[in-house]
């Protein structure tokens, strides 16, 4: 596994690069991430830090919340690692299908393991984020504990957060979302999503579901995790935030309150969701919030 | 006037708009301008706050700034606004010449008055930012404090800021600076710009000489202000941030050291460069400092 480094800034004295890597989880695409490395990770004899994985929302890239964010300022603060992968496969060539909707296809993965041809060839961004994102950090000796990652994500990306949170936990031990799309299964976007990648609802039924994060918690126990994420005490704690004004909760695309309504009562989730007065789907929203959410994801990996 | 609201965001507790009007200054042609709002400003029997014009770079429109500097987070905590125009006169459809380069015409107004035609029916931005915006501000009813204004910028805008500052104490009492294109008379972009707008050097000293901070600043005189900005001690407390890793300024476009050189001495000025080593020229370089400027100019600016 060859690792290239394509450019690298500085911003908040932490060093941002972006890689780009071969990809088996993508069918031998190219992929590329940025990284985030907080100055306590760049000192010659640093230990490595912790680190979280941030998923983007639907038309983005790795790029857009390293430019729009401004999570470097809490990179630095708390000594943690950010990692931004794709949010899809690139150059899979899959025909008009797979560029021409903003919401499936090429940007719009939706960190899940596509089943159905032609999708399924290339479209695993599922196992790219859980398995070899990880390794690939490993392999190529960048500074980041694999033992201490948690996840966040926005929108698509804080679908994939939550999903991959509630099935990983022995991977990413602390999660957190921007405006999440809650409940997949139930949403145009996921409805769409999930027919094109998993096969129709009455066929896939349990593929939709295990990728559907107000499926998955209704059904979580933390005693499937060995050492649960996000606590000493085994309870994973959720942090969601949510803009009140944004169009996409109004249009019944996000569902949040599923998902609390799904997560009451089980016994090894606590869900702290953040209604934002005034906010929209926007990185002007990320922004105003993010520091909250490496803070977050600190305080859960700094105690393993 | 009529002042168009385009679209309005919430950022960091601030209200981000985006405004449209007809500007004469420019020729009658329609300009964009957007606006930070913290919330001391947004109250309804709020005062009007201080308020600080950012002159954006190259290529750039007033959009930038707004989405890649994090600007929000200072203002909201110093209760200071941040006005940010763009970067040249748009549509004034005045031939192949005005969209063929992007360092000179369109996106590329270097904040003159231009005295050569075609440009000098539109390309006036000197005038639209130290008379047509304040204006604008002033009778939009926007909730900025036109007796309390700093100015700030990034490279051909940090040329603007400081040239600005230098001539118009009256308007802009507070200035600082990110990669100023500080002596535009002996660099490649200002020769190109500058014999382009006000015409051949030999033909235009003076007019060169007017819109060159290394040229202005060593004839300052604080005396020539009513009171002076800055400092309630009638001394021009200009700070300037560059990186040292800035590929334009290994390339000689920036001459930080020209201007600084010019202010030593001058008595009525005092200028803080710091050369921040690692960073480059980018909104990554911004973001990280611009906390600093924003409280720069809220001091000055307060004492008022």
């Amino acid at each position: 596994m060859t690792l290239e480094l394509v450019k690298e800034w500085k911003s908040f004295g932490c060093a941002v690069r972006r890689y780009r890597h071969t990809s088996a989880a993508l069918g031998g695409l190219q992929a590329v991430f940025s990284v985030v490395l907080p100055p306590a990770a760049l000192a010659d004899d640093a230990a490595p830090v912790p680190g979280v994985v941030y998923l983007s929302g639907l038309t983005c890239t790795d790029d857009n919340v390293i430019t729009k964010a401004g999570a470097q300022r809490a990179c630095a603060e708390h000594g943690v690692a950010l990692i931004c992968p794709d949010t899809s496969p690139r150059g899979a060539n899959l025909g008009p299908e797979e560029t021409a909707a903003w919401d499936f296809g090429a940007g719009a993965g939706f960190y899940v393991d596509a089943t159905r041809a032609p999708w399924s060839a290339h479209y695993r961004m599922y196992t790219y984020v859980t398995e070899e994102l990880p390794a690939v950090l490993a392999a190529g000796g960048l500074p980041v504990d694999g033992r201490r990652l948690g996840i966040t994500g926005h929108s698509m990306g804080g679908l994939g957060a939550l999903q991959i949170a509630l099935k990983r936990p022995d991977v990413f031990r602390s999660v957190t979302a921007f405006a999440p799309i809650c409940h997949p299964s139930a949403c145009p976007w996921g409805v769409k999503a999930f027919t094109g990648y998993l096969g129709p609802r009455d066929e896939a039924a349990a593929s939709w579901a295990s990728y559907d994060p107000t499926e998955l918690v209704a059904r979580y126990s933390s005693s499937s995790s060995s050492g649960a994420p996000g606590s000493s005490s085994s309870v994973l704690h959720i942090l969601i935030d949510q803009g009140g004004e944004d169009g996409f909760l109004k249009d019944g695309q996000l569902r949040p309150e599923d998902f609390v309504a799904a997560a009451a009562g089980v016994p090894g989730v606590s869900v702290q969701y953040r209604l934002q007065p005034g906010y929209d789907h926007s990185y002007f929203f990320i922004a105003t919030f993010i520091d909250d959410h490496i803070a977050h994801a600190a305080r859960a990996l700094k105690q393993l």
